[in-house]
């Protein structure tokens, strides 16, 4: 089947190699009337770019969107919005070497199990950099909930063991990792706030199952927790259950073990997901694996490969779990029968 | 909108509330010719029936399905198998209390908010109840499985901090728990043997992503590591990539830290899982809360609730892993024009 | 796949064989709040009963529905609606005959062509049967409509080539037919009033698209008009084109050729469908076929058959017409971003 | 919603506006190693464009599709096919005069009902120029039926109330009505030939309701008969029914009032189609209407303009058709567990 759609009221559907000439998304059933310009998704692009530091690709990706539909006089029409963005440095000479080998870590094996065949430039369709597309869709997702007054934020939150805020020895690992040609794991959060309660669907399309979806979605996911997560494994039920209270007249939680998502539906309180990420498998020292003709051979593999893939990922983090967000939002309009008769008694 | 329904080749629709005469789910898109009968059914209600021991709670369901539809001479025949259990021991008069009470912990306040209303006999559509309508469909998907040569098997694996492998010491932990009317967290694993490679989708519909959804639309679960899971995120990538290697002839991995999942594609390799569910949210203890006048009040909650959610969950998680690897592995058979031009040259 | 659920907010899902233990229907995505009783229901179900007349079965149906799921206190909770009706007057001996035949005008052969088996007794699911289940929940979309001002009325409009209207000639062609052994075509006509303008969605998912879809999708089928229909191919642009003029400071069409329907979307006039009936397959005289081992044979079928389809399709009709209504009523809430701001700011 | 995605497993998503940079189509979930140029692509935009003829708009669309992705090494990898096509030709001054008012047989009033605004120029994403992407997506599909021994083939076969066959009467007709600032309806009749038995699924998603949907989503389609179509609603059942007999061992039909289909799945008789398209609405003579403000008014359409919109919309019937029938392919293949069983036992 297909598989490169997500969502349903706001949908985007995402296409590209990672060398092949552009990649692109296109958003559906956005809501019109949205402010967009092409400014709106490339900060956003900006944030998934390499910075040229330590921590990530030296591959200079100029990543700037280009808005093919769906836009008129500075608004979403309600029409899909189709963004495409060439690519432009591909050097896919560096990857003939892979050309036939399953690399460790990556989805060769299985591409060429499904598909007997792949397009081994860079990783093709499973390369990282299919990410951009669903960042400038979700910049589009950003908007909106931004007209709701809904945050969404992830940023990296450990490199490895070591906290993000402790920066010098995030570095510190980041440059000893690279010089033995190594990668580390990695942590990103993200925090929501501003989200109304009742958001969801019970039973299979559950707030958090469809988050859950939206974030193992991307490349290199391994873990996931919602609230206390895998700690509230080993919690007795009076810790972890949080108390409601009510503050200025609306009903609260005063504590968030629950990550604002309980039986499905959003509970008022901040949504916090803590994301788990495998090092970056593409890695310099030579490595055991086996090739096409089922043979075994030593790997080395070139290019240009972050060492950590949760900085660069964040975004991505933040751009799908607002993609999940605003589809449930919309679907939920439809949950209460005196609503629906107010909305379209004011025709 | 609906999100009572799961799959896409092979989907499963449920219904029911806890109180209610009934609860059932609608088998669709289940392939013709499968030996089919309620005990075959029956084998899987009965796992996930409280054993009265001190782990579960005393109520005493006969949850025996009747096969409404879509068997005929003792094969599946390719149309929706409707199945159905009544609820027969429901002591409502047990639930009166919690009628206007947001209990912690559950979706309470959010169907209020969502709905405007909710059945609050027992959790209504919420209870842990809803889950027997998800193994009755898994078992179906279950059937398929094993003519596949495909074995999926999920187990408690801690109670708390203690491994479910000291059974000793996890009684006596619920025993304390319960004593205190308190509850605790626990974990379950999973393990699919068999699974060819290639079987998921790129990009959205990655088989860990399937996965996952299907893993947190089960009530408490609030983590999910896949292989290595958040262990991955403190991992050097030379440690955490599996070396490919050719064992009698065949592709394999001699480490599983992926989990039997590389870039959304299955590699041949065990998948592994390991879920992590919150202790029981109703626990007898006075607990503070709000009521539906916006009111704070103390609530105590009556009535028979497991301490440990995990040992009935764990056919529960067998289920849902195994309703996305059927759905996968069908929808998997159209990915190569070589071998739909085969099948069709076969008719 | 699937194929037996139909909708994508407000969803119904029908199972259920003619000759089964019991069919019924999951009505998924329900908004909460509406007043709703089994006797709505029913009101339903009776329309679609044979009236012991001329024109219909002598099967006995005392098709009565019961409510097992998403209702509570009166009122539909937003939970699925499972509903059911018990098949009672069976008489499966009459159709042993059939079991290895391919009847004429039937989908036997596809069946076993497909399935490589079917549920033989009284065309197991795909006798006119399994739209029982459709009626009971069209009739749930039929209470929310009628809360929106929206009424949808189907019904019999010719019998052959002589117009409903002369009744008594329909009752003589009606006999003769019957007498003859033979069934005869039919022609229902329906008709929506009070639709604002603006629904549906544009390209794929039209108004009109979905409503086709779910007409085409009741059995015996062969030709839709939407509004003019297939005489609009003979005519002018001059002549089709219906002006737009204001009445009462309402955007109105002068003529209604577009049946209420341009580019996909609804323009505020009345809908007008005119669908076309074949002949009763089942007829009583002796016919050439083929059986499943290849073999021409010739073939009575015996049993209790509507000579004429449309009388007692013209529920379904306006059930399948409400189903889809609904759902784009509830989707195109979605539309504006200001209506999402204004929805969201009233919580 | 969305409403710009067709197709389950096999699936296109299409986007752009008439007047806007581009437009493309996104062809996802099509089968891994069938031979693909963009050379194949164009053979269908060709017939989509207007000759130049009396028949067609004076429009000079140099429409040649450029692949971005999931073609490599002249072969499909099973990845998203993303095609493009620039709009080079605009004009945009000729629409400047229907910006704010509603014409006659256009969607303009229901977009401006719907979201409140729209793009005016040449239609916008309701213009007729969007089914250039379906072409596109569709002749993917022709590529895959035309591997499995299938043929679609669609032409007009009427303008207004003369056949095609007399094609000096037609040009005559057009002549006439273009001379007179008038438009003409048409007819496209579509066949298929080679298609298994038993393709389609009971129920809901009937091979004749998906087709049904697919044409009715072409714009300006007002009526749709299969086989007989509304003929049959005059017949007997005895004249009706098809009988089947055997045919070099082939179990066939003698006649094909079904037009192939029954009970919602292929028979393996040719699928006939009958399209009814309306006049086109943009005529040059003055009409009545109503603009933005509600104020009456005249309009008089400039621009360019097919009087007919048979001849050049029945490579889009061909091309919609074509999708149905390979998603319908494609879901088929696990109809039978033993035909599963046999796919993965050949891994």
């Amino acid at each position: 089947m297909a598989g490169s759609t997500f969502g349903t009221l706001f949908r985007i559907t995402t296409w590209g190699e990672s060398h092949g000439p552009a990649l692109g998304v296109v958003v559906d059933g956005c809501p019109a009337g949205i402010p967009l310009s092409e400014e709106d998704i490339n900060v956003y692009m900006e944030r998934r770019r390499p910075n040229g530091g330590n921590m990530s690709t030296a591959r200079n990706e100029a990543d700037r969107i280009e808005i093919l539909s769906g836009v008129f006089e500075g608004r979403t029409t309600g029409t899909p919005i189709s963004m495409m963005l060439r690519n432009t440095d591909q050097r896919s000479h560096d990857y003939s070497n892979i050309k036939d080998a399953y690399r460790p870590g990556h989805a060769d094996f299985g591409y060429d199990s499904k598909y007997g065949m792949r397009d081994y430039r860079g990783g093709g369709r499973s390369s990282a950099r299919e990410t951009a597309a669903r960042v400038a869709g979700g910049a589009v997702a950003m908007k909106l909930l931004s007209m709701l007054g809904i945050s969404v934020t992830a940023e990296l939150s450990a490199v490895g063991d070591i906290s993000a805020s402790e920066m010098e020895k995030c570095e510190d690992l980041v440059s000893s990792v690279r010089n033995e040609q190594d990668s580390i794991g990695s942590t990103v959060t993200c925090k929501v706030t501003g989200m109304p309660a009742g958001i969801g669907q019970p039973v299979f399309d559950k707030l958090d199952a469809d988050l859950a979806k939206a974030i193992f979605s991307i490349g290199a996911v391994k873990g996931l927790d919602i609230g206390a997560g895998h700690s509230a494994a080993v919690m007795r039920g009076s810790e972890n259950n949080d108390p409601f209270r009510v503050r200025d007249g609306k009903v609260v939680t005063t504590t968030n073990n629950a990550g604002g998502i309980l039986g499905g539906l959003s509970n008022g309180s901040d949504i916090d997901l803590t994301v788990y990420f495998k090092p970056t498998p593409s890695i310099a020292r030579p490595q055991q694996t086996v090739n096409k003709d089922h043979e075994e051979i030593d790997l080395e593999i070139r290019g240009r490969h972050d060492p950590v893939i949760g900085r660069r990922a964040a975004v991505v983090v933040e751009c799908m779990t607002a993609l999940v967000l605003v589809d449930a939002l919309l679907i939920n309009m439809s949950s209460r029968a005196d609503k629906i008769v107010d909305f379209y008694s004011c025709l």
